[in-house]
């Protein structure tokens, strides 16, 4: 069973180490660990729904708590304090694209709200529903999870919206092939919701970001259906796809997606090398994408995010072990260490090796070769449990991420570490901050920042000193000119960031698009564009 | 000097081998040569300009005869005949955004239409004054053509969206980079007119099509100056850079774009592979997209085009000793001619060559070293010089394109090119039909046919059999479910088609976005977008 206040499946759980949770004790101080509402509780809170029964809805209030929230952190506070402020007065769980029209028909005629709803694992506020008089349906895409077609031909495979990371996944493999998107919600998000939120997965230097793998589709909108015809390329005018990614159910509702697939690769590898500190780090990894090295991944951590990383690995002793001989090498305690994909046929990867080593060689680089890179490979879609397990322990964790061209990551790196560091300091309260590059392009990365804090007395306490430190990088990343989102989304949490990046002229783009879609605001309002109450 | 009515260099041309020229007799029959109207005869026809004068711009006739037409085969039998129907009542080249801005609010002064001019390359009507009781300026970029800025950090380069292909990577090579862009009109096209219009180049496999190029860029707009930031990735919401790729002059001028260049490669190669016959070679090409072997180009040439191409290259000799070594092979008069491009670092350069080997061995293919490679790669851009040629001898030759998944290619190439063989056939006149892919992906490709036929005793004739073999061609690229543009675009010529693909809610996307940026349909009205009256 999935749990109803956290991430994933109810009896997995990842282990703290001593050895880590000492380190945590060490740079944060005594963890606090708040108290957890039970869910009896919180189901006598649910009111009662403001819509009308419907053959296609449910008003079930474990139903209605289970969609009430996403993944974020304020999210889990939210959950765990029993504090959820709405829910949705109803829940819909379509099997076929009629339906969702009939709930879209169903929604307008009763002046209600509705939020598509992928694998509710949202960590942007895309799916919380907004504070309206109106009543407001969630719509999940759950039952539309089936592989409906593969053309083996044309590589091309069909799925309803609503098919997670494994339903995609496992019916591909059945048949030799895969989708290669691999978020770190990979477990429970849906193939509909990285189109609509503009996901990238793990292996996205590979396989390329959700734009590269969505071909086409159905979006069930209010006036009808829009079939967005899956070319390879097309000069025909302005891509539609394009509307649909990133549109965060603004626009209308996936019913059906057709992506690009590839057969499974003859040979898959995950190195680990290390290099002995940021500044050989940085130009290493730029000159590998440079150089266009044929690479399904790359993942470069910081000095702060390898030492971070091997404290919470366990093993204590293994890990001393290989710092030994890392040291022997010359790389010691301002080590970074980068993880780096190869999936292709054995002579491209041996090529591709052969160049990778040629290239990082100068830089200092130490190969480990691949065991731990099986070990991330094992553990690779885990990272969201160890929040349950730090939960337990006392702190609270959370994740930021950006993108910015190359000659700005360094500014823009520092500038968020430090607005989180020092977050808190009116409080005198510490926060651990550390990073990693994971999407590599040629023009620029992805900055990806966790952060970790205590929070506090109460959940009041918890709250705000989120939301502090959000607000304080949020702010950082539009000073210094890096993207509100590099694949989380804008939801609810970036929208009022993201008129720093589009501009006014972009902005008015949207609401033109928007408006055009759904001219009465009933799609997700609040998510992506802010509404027009909280513009001004 | 620049040819006033057809492609290129006036100085620059083609030679027709003795042998080709018997070749395009058998099967054509004799040439028909039409008679040409002398550029002063054109200049005494040129009305009184319908517009004041302004600093900015002119109404010299000269100018205004270079700038009314674009490099469609109805152009040329527009310009060659004298009967250019319509001009531009003025030429404006702005060397700046503020220029480009003072006559956009000019044109709004004057209720005239404005068509934005980039190379002049169109082969799809982009660039023609439409019939409007309104004057039209045409708004040349040409003299917006430096390297504004080139970032060497993050592999960015910053141009005026004016420059042309030669100017793009002569700036570029300077300092050791290039944009790796180079459709067929290269020479003329500009950076700008490949965004506007998604522009394709001969290695896109390698460097990916202009949208992978184009990074961000100032769109100027009746209402300001659109800034579309350059980000690497980002999912904060619908990418503003898809609006203006394709949106061929309907929603702004583009004044500056900033490119994703790349180094120049350590190593180049074009090979030329020979197949036995199209059912092999098909099935081959498809494979080495699917097993992703890195290349820079494919581009595989039916039976008929590569016979054609081999009576046309002239040295009849050699071609003979070729034709002899590939018989010896077992490859005789089906054979289909594969040019395969490799971009790299040596090491991967000889990883790509062993794998393409191993894959398209099975398929029969009969490798010939890189000296036809390299006679392709010194002629890549003179194709266009043919016509002249052709035209002296009497045929007219004209290309389409489309593009479909791989499932639907074999069907859509066998209908295209019987809807243009069949075409004629009212006047028992022949048409000689073939056909190349050249931008191959993993769920599809482009499928570019080239025919040729005679003009007949005028250009009335003429005119009336390119448009009934046009017609038949699109009917049937829309009837097999491509897409009426790959690389080409929409412009005046293919906007009846365009609803086939976009459907009615697609195209009302686009008339609304057309609406947002220019209310008054002022912008290049009827291209793209059919404008009202067209549509009922």
């Amino acid at each position: 069973m999935r749990r109803w206040n956290g991430w994933g499946e109810e009896h997995t759980e990842m282990a703290l180490a001593a050895d880590g949770a000492r380190f945590l004790q060490g740079v944060l101080g005594d963890g606090q660990v708040l108290p957890l509402a039970s869910l009896d509780s919180v189901i006598k809170q649910v009111p009662p729904s403001r819509l009308p029964a419907h053959p296609l809805t449910s008003c079930d209030p474990e139903l209605r708590i289970r969609h009430a929230r996403g993944q974020s952190l304020p999210d889990w506070l939210a959950m765990r304090s029993g504090q959820f402020e709405r829910f949705p007065d109803a829940v819909a769980l379509p099997e076929s694209a009629e339906q969702i029209r009939e709930l879209l028909a169903f929604a307008k005629a009763q002046d209600a709200l509705v939020i598509p709803y992928g694998g509710g694992t949202s960590v942007a506020g895309h799916i919380n529903p907004p504070e309206s008089s109106k009543p407001v349906l969630t719509l999940s895409l759950a039952r539309m999870n089936r592989l409906l077609e593969l053309d083996t031909t044309s590589h091309l495979a069909t799925f309803g919206a609503g098919a997670n990371g494994p339903q995609v996944e496992s019916q591909l493999r059945a048949k030799g092939y895969r989708l290669g998107h691999f978020p770190q919600s990979f477990e429970l998000a849906t193939v509909g919701g990285w189109i609509a939120s503009r996901s990238s997965g793990q292996q996205s230097l590979g396989y390329g970001r959700i734009e590269q793998l969505f071909a086409g589709g159905l979006l069930e909108t209010f006036d009808g259906t829009l079939e967005i015809k899956g070319f390879p390329a097309s000069a025909a005018g302005p891509d539609l796809r394009e509307l649909v990614l990133g549109s965060e159910g603004r626009f209308g509702v996936l019913s059906e997606v057709k992506m690009r697939v590839s057969r499974e690769p003859a040979c898959e590898r995950f190195y680990a090398v290390f290099l002995p500190d940021w500044n050989h780090a940085l130009p290493a990894v730029r000159e590998l994408v440079h150089a266009k090295v044929p690479l399904s991944m790359l993942r470069l951590s910081n000095t702060a995010e390898t030492t971070t990383q091997l404290k919470l690995a366990g093993h204590p002793g293994q890990i001393a072990w290989l710092e030994r001989y890392l040291r022997l090498r010359g790389i010691s305690s301002d080590k970074c260490m980068l993880l780096l994909g190869i999936s292709a046929h054995p002579k491209q990867l041996r090529a591709s090796l052969s160049q990778a080593k040629a290239i990082l060689k100068p830089h200092g680089a130490v190969w480990t070769g691949t065991l731990l890179g099986k070990i991330w490979e094992r553990g690779r879609f885990r990272f969201p449990y160890l929040r349950e397990t730090l939960w337990q322990a006392g702190y609270l964790v959370d994740t930021l991420e950006t993108v910015i061209d190359w000659s700005g990551v360094e500014r823009l790196l520092g500038a968020l570490e430090h607005s989180l560091q020092a977050g808190l300091k009116d409080e005198n309260e510490p926060v651990h901050v550390f990073t990693h590059l994971s999407h590599l392009y040629g023009s620029g990365s992805s900055i990806y920042t966790s952060y970790l804090f205590r929070p506090g007395a109460d959940y009041k306490t918890a709250l705000a000193r989120w939301q502090k430190l959000k607000k304080a990088a949020c702010e950082a990343i539009v000073r210094e000119g890096g993207s509100i989102s590099h694949h989380h989304g804008v939801g609810r949490d970036h929208a009022p960031y993201l008129a720093a990046e589009k501009g006014e002229r972009g902005m008015a783009v949207l609401q033109t698009l928007a408006q055009h879609f759904d001219p009465q605001g009933r799609l997700n309002p609040g998510a992506l564009l802010l509404d027009q109450g909280q513009m001004q």
